[in-house]
């Protein structure tokens, strides 16, 4: 047997005890995992420092070297959040529904563990711990699968995180990093009756890769090529303030700003002013044909261009034939991550908001938002853009399954 | 472009407005594909003999003619499936929570249609109108892909409902029959963009080769391998009606009994009595070697055969060391559908159901409630034995997604 197929059956063996324990049980091994990961600080920063260095000597960019690197700072701040995690309501064994049958049983959806989750992440290290976190708060046992970039820093946080589980009097084997080569992540794809459930988190490319090869259930926290639709009646300076904060606020993440689309009718009077405030902010602009027109300094979208999640401080400009045309664009372009009308029109904004089939639809506010933390789950393992169990932003609650108990008194069927 | 490819891009334009429609004109829809239904019954029952006649002459089973056979009598009861499943409360529009942000935004967890569902199934031409009925009910378009066995009856009651959604005003591309040979069934599991849940119903090796090949999101309607453990103090008379009834009552469905396990204490006393009755009614027994040493009439259980879905008249019994060792027994050997104790001591109620991790955990009654009907839900797709997104019978609302819908008057992220 491999070295991973030892650890997912161990993990299986756990996971059971776990999906029964308490909330206080678990809370206490989060608690744990905090102190035991502050204690090996200097351990684990300088394992970082390994890691780090060949991330330089393999010429690493600075942006990954920057999410890479561990201070004493980030050490805390992963600390805070397992602490933060145990502090959440626990989701296991909540009744979701219950009713009488006919023949006096009686019937309750309750929310269980999956039981085994392996996650698949790059580069960053403080996904470990986050990850961990909400995986076990969740009832469930961790198989966690980091980048090799990472792998000096990940053993030395996993191997605290599992001190934190014995100190606890939890079982250890909850939790382990999937080392090994590429086979050892087409194994885990593929580890049917092992894990239960898979969750990529990172580029494209891996989460292509992940859906072409699995076949364990798999939740896609997909690229988010979001779209703002300023609508003919919209509030000009509140449409820019939400732009402004939309696309620049934070340009690398996925529930940034790409497109921007105005209604044509409105157009010729706030796109100048538009593309010059954002000229100025630093913001690199492009615009279709008509948008050229009105504002000859933009550049044309190239014709596949309206596709590709940015990920920095780029914005494409389209004008829009009224709602309708609107709606088709995002419909043939968006990810389905979050799509944003700014408009006083009730109707436009029932439309838009009934028409639009995306995760998050957002009325006069910015996309910014679509985010656990803001939407006040006080955690988040990331943003399922896929329609199947879960779809947004995703907490302890969508870690879990459910299943129905049915008591009787000896009924049997007809 | 194939076919299938045009089919579906077909579907997926016509789920725009469908995803939309009001339960009235969903409700006719159906209504007037059950009058077509009924309308055209000479013609179907005329294509389904062309089947019937062809599948004789290829050698098919009888009980394989009987499933693939249609009268008027099964027609009837396909135009009352239909009409049951309009008289359904509509999943769609339902707010599944809501709230308000620190910033004044509202936020609504909103149920919503999946878009267009794919359906692979096997030999039964009812399951077309009942496929068909659930997908549209629940606001989305239909992709089904019949057993080239039924061909002929597949083609003309789509071609009759269809005309329904015409008659009601809908787009009749809301609904379509998928032919051609295994390479459109692979190109179906591959339809990303094009297909969003695919759903196969069937035997293992139709849903193993979709896991297998699939890339779009899939439910697994799996195999029920059910065990039923008496306990050591379970009452022998109840626990007899429910096994005669789980076990003999329709031996060929999923939520039928395959394996008894009795305590060890109290199996010298109601063994040999079981076996008795169980021989009476003909029921081809099995046992492990426990079994067999109290009862040498039983033929022993082959090591491998504990994980077979019998689906016949065939009950393997063996002897437990207790609660315990019953559950270690079916976490090993159940395949997550439905598992049953018998007993009266509600320490070993508490525990077997929070441990046995299956879709449906019975306490004191048949496993054969584990059932869409029985559960009130008055419609059935399947009953899932994954975790993901459905456990357990799945009608309407398990065939909807969700989505968020965030309300605001210019909220911006700090």
């Amino acid at each position: 047997m491999t070295d991973f197929i030892c650890q997912a059956q161990a993990a299986r063996k756990a996971s059971y005890d776990w999906a029964l324990a308490n909330r206080s049980q678990k809370d206490q091994a989060l608690m744990a995992m905090a102190d035991q990961l502050l204690e090996s600080s200097a351990a684990i920063i300088e394992a970082n420092q390994r890691d780090v260095a060949a991330g330089q000597a393999s010429g690493l960019s600075e942006s990954l070297i920057d999410r890479l690197s561990l201070d004493q700072a980030r050490l805390s701040a992963m600390a805070t959040g397992l602490r933060q995690v145990a502090s959440l309501a626990d989701p296991v064994g909540q009744v979701l529904r219950g009713w009488r049958l006919d023949n006096g049983a009686n019937v309750e959806q309750v929310r269980v563990p999956f039981g085994v989750i392996g996650i698949i992440y790059e580069a960053r290290p403080n996904v470990t711990a986050d990850a961990a976190a909400i995986c076990l708060k969740s009832g469930n046992a961790a198989l966690l699968r980091g980048s090799s970039t990472a792998i000096h820093s990940n053993r030395r946080i996993i191997s605290s995180l599992r001190a934190g589980l014995v100190v606890a009097g939890a079982d250890p084997d909850l939790l382990a990093l999937v080392e090994g080569d590429h086979q050892v992540t087409s194994q885990m794809m593929r580890a049917r009756g092992l894990i239960d459930l898979l969750i990529p988190r990172g580029g494209a490319g891996l989460i292509k890769s992940v859906v072409e090869q699995a076949t364990v259930p798999v939740i896609e926290t997909g690229t988010g090529n979001c779209h703002l639709f300023i609508d003919a009646d919209a509030d000009v300076e509140m449409a820019w303030s939400i732009i402004v904060n939309a696309k620049t606020q934070r340009p690398s993440v996925c529930n940034a700003l790409e497109t921007l689309l105005i209604d044509q009718s409105v157009a010729p009077k706030i796109l100048p002013m538009l593309v010059d405030r954002l000229s100025q902010l630093g913001v690199d602009l492009q615009g279709d044909q008509a948008a050229h027109d009105l504002c000859p300094q933009l550049n044309l979208v190239p014709d596949d261009g309206w596709d590709e999640e940015s990920l920095r401080l780029h914005l494409r400009i389209g004008l829009a034939d009224g709602l309708e045309s609107a709606i088709a664009f995002i419909r043939q372009h968006g990810s389905g991550h979050s799509e944003t009308i700014v408009t006083n029109d009730l109707t436009h904004q029932r439309r838009f908001t009934a028409a639009i089939d995306a995760a998050c639809v957002l009325v006069n506010c910015s996309s910014r938002f679509v985010d656990g933390s803001e939407f006040g789950f006080g955690a988040e393992i990331g943003i399922s853009t896929q329609k199947l169990h879960a779809r947004g932003p995703m907490a302890l609650s969508e870690m879990t399954s459910s299943k129905y108990v049915i008591q009787g008194s000896g009924q049997t069927r007809r």
